[in-house]
């Protein structure tokens, strides 16, 4: 098989090229570098079966031809900053939005049918309902991001509907790891590092959120390409289970031995648009045969690790 | 209040305007004339409350200057074909998706907070609940004018969430009445008036659609605006039945005293992306006082009248 991976050089994209290497897959991993690292594919570059494109999803000439022969795309490439969505709302529809259309656009161009989305549980909004299932009742979206996913798992399903294509549709929660570069633990273990005497806190600390290891995504993903069989099918990936903040913030600092004074921003959400709780129905994906390896403490200790190790990707970030 | 209306030479929208300015408002129609006609805006042109810009929502600095001033936005304009939507997917991004950020836009640069937006009951693929309700199961799009109109709705809400927006969100069946200019009435009458022995027809004639009349679809959206105080108001419009296609075939033949064979090109669905079954569950709109004033059968006669009386619309449009 040749995968075709946008934003193959981020975090899960990265992770996951590695594995269709292993697997013995042809890998072409398009990536335009705004928020991935060289260092993150280092590994690959060295393989005889991995092509390294750089190219952006906005131009659609170099896409489409990169895209050539391949017989799978995964569509990882994304805007991934839920947070500040307000402060630049056109980088999701154009990172996100139009970007899908364009990988879209490429795939029909190129007669490439499949492709695998990052979508989010962030599509849920602020369910009412939780574990929060696939087809939970119709959500009100509440950030810029979420809506540009929604967006993005709409175009798709109608090119599957419209043109023959196959679709699977990852809602991720939160995703940690090793290659993780963004999200909660990272901005803790940053601030702890600039003063381990005092931790400022988004929210009250009460936000419920559920995490995934990296490599149970990435296993996840791969076995619902291999056994789900539908049309279109929607995918909640996420730990059957959730967490405080304030528990995820006890096992950091407690690994690294500190005893900061928590300072807490208050209120019950961490950012306009942020879901005070996410919780996953992942029946699904389960009942395909998938289980997560890590627990969620064990997958925030295990990249508050790799972050240890890897502290250039701190200063490499703003 | 001053309303801004995207559309407002189209069908819905001039029908729309005529209304503001007869209850007093002050009204700028902001139309590029792609699909709407001169014709459907003489009356207002005339009316000191009535202003008509001529652009493109493409176009973000006419539209924000247009926009300046406004209290409320009523975006109608759209690409409405979800027939041929296979044939220019991009279309719908741009003249869906995109169009409606730079209204968001717009709106943000003017202080405007305010929005209703027509939607679509096509939002719901083919559902498997009927009526479907506005919180039905998260459903899987089968067209990209659906795609888009999803699209559309998510970034709406999240500027509702991000920026302080209110909006109204209509989901609407097909509508007709005075000033129809696309969709299956028009359809059959013209391909009658060129043979009035021989009607083809898409589909088997099974399909099971509902339709509502234009002034009480415009009735229902300022009884909403007027009513509904959420801040993400989702209201689905349309009539509380459906007829099949068969049976709107008959009444048009009948109306007109014709009685030509029919000819099906067969399949359960006109085209693809077709939902086969539409019928929405209007409880919420009924719920805040909103009656329909004619039946599906009134309302297709009563548009049948209309064509009659303005042919020059069909040899206008391809």
């Amino acid at each position: 098989m040749h995968a075709f991976v946008t934003g193959g050089a981020g975090f899960i994209g990265s992770n996951l090229c590695d594995r269709l290497l292993a697997a013995g897959h042809r890998v072409t991993c398009y990536d335009n570098f705004s928020t991935g690292f060289r260092q993150f594919i280092d590994g690959s570059l060295a393989h005889p079966s991995f092509t390294l494109v750089e190219g952006d999803l906005l131009d659609m000439s170099r896409l489409t031809e990169a895209m050539a022969g391949a017989d799978i795309v995964f569509h990882l490439a994304a805007n991934a900053d839920v947070r500040f969505g307000t402060e630049h709302p056109r980088r999701d529809l154009e990172q996100n939005t139009i970007a899908t259309f364009n990988v879209l656009e490429a795939m029909r161009a190129n007669g490439v049918k499949r492709i695998g989305f990052s979508s989010t549980g962030s599509i849920y909004g602020e369910h009412k309902v939780f574990p929060t299932s696939e087809d939970a009742s119709f959500p009100i979206q509440t950030s810029l991001y979420g809506a540009s996913k929604l967006a993005g798992e709409g175009m798709i399903a109608a090119y599957c509907e419209g043109f023959g294509f196959q679709a699977w549709i990852f809602r991720f929660v939160s995703v940690l790891g090793e290659r993780y570069t963004h999200g909660h633990v990272f901005d803790f273990y940053k601030k702890l590092l600039a003063d381990p005497t005092t931790l400022p806190v988004l929210g009250n600390g009460r936000q419920r959120k559920s995490y995934m290891y990296v490599q149970d995504c990435v296993d996840a993903m791969l076995l619902a390409v291999d056994k789900a069989a539908d049309k279109v099918n929607v995918l909640n990936l996420g730990q059957d289970g959730y967490v405080e903040v304030n528990d995820s913030i006890g096992w950091i600092t407690a690994h690294l031995g500190l005893e900061p004074r928590l300072v807490y921003a208050g209120g019950e959400r961490g950012w306009i648009g942020d879901s005070p709780f996410i919780f996953l129905d992942t029946t699904r994906i389960r009942d395909l045969g998938w289980r997560p390896k890590l627990t969620i403490r064990d997958g925030i200790v295990r990249t508050l690790q790799w972050l240890r190790e890897n502290q250039w990707v701190l200063e490499s970030r703003q």
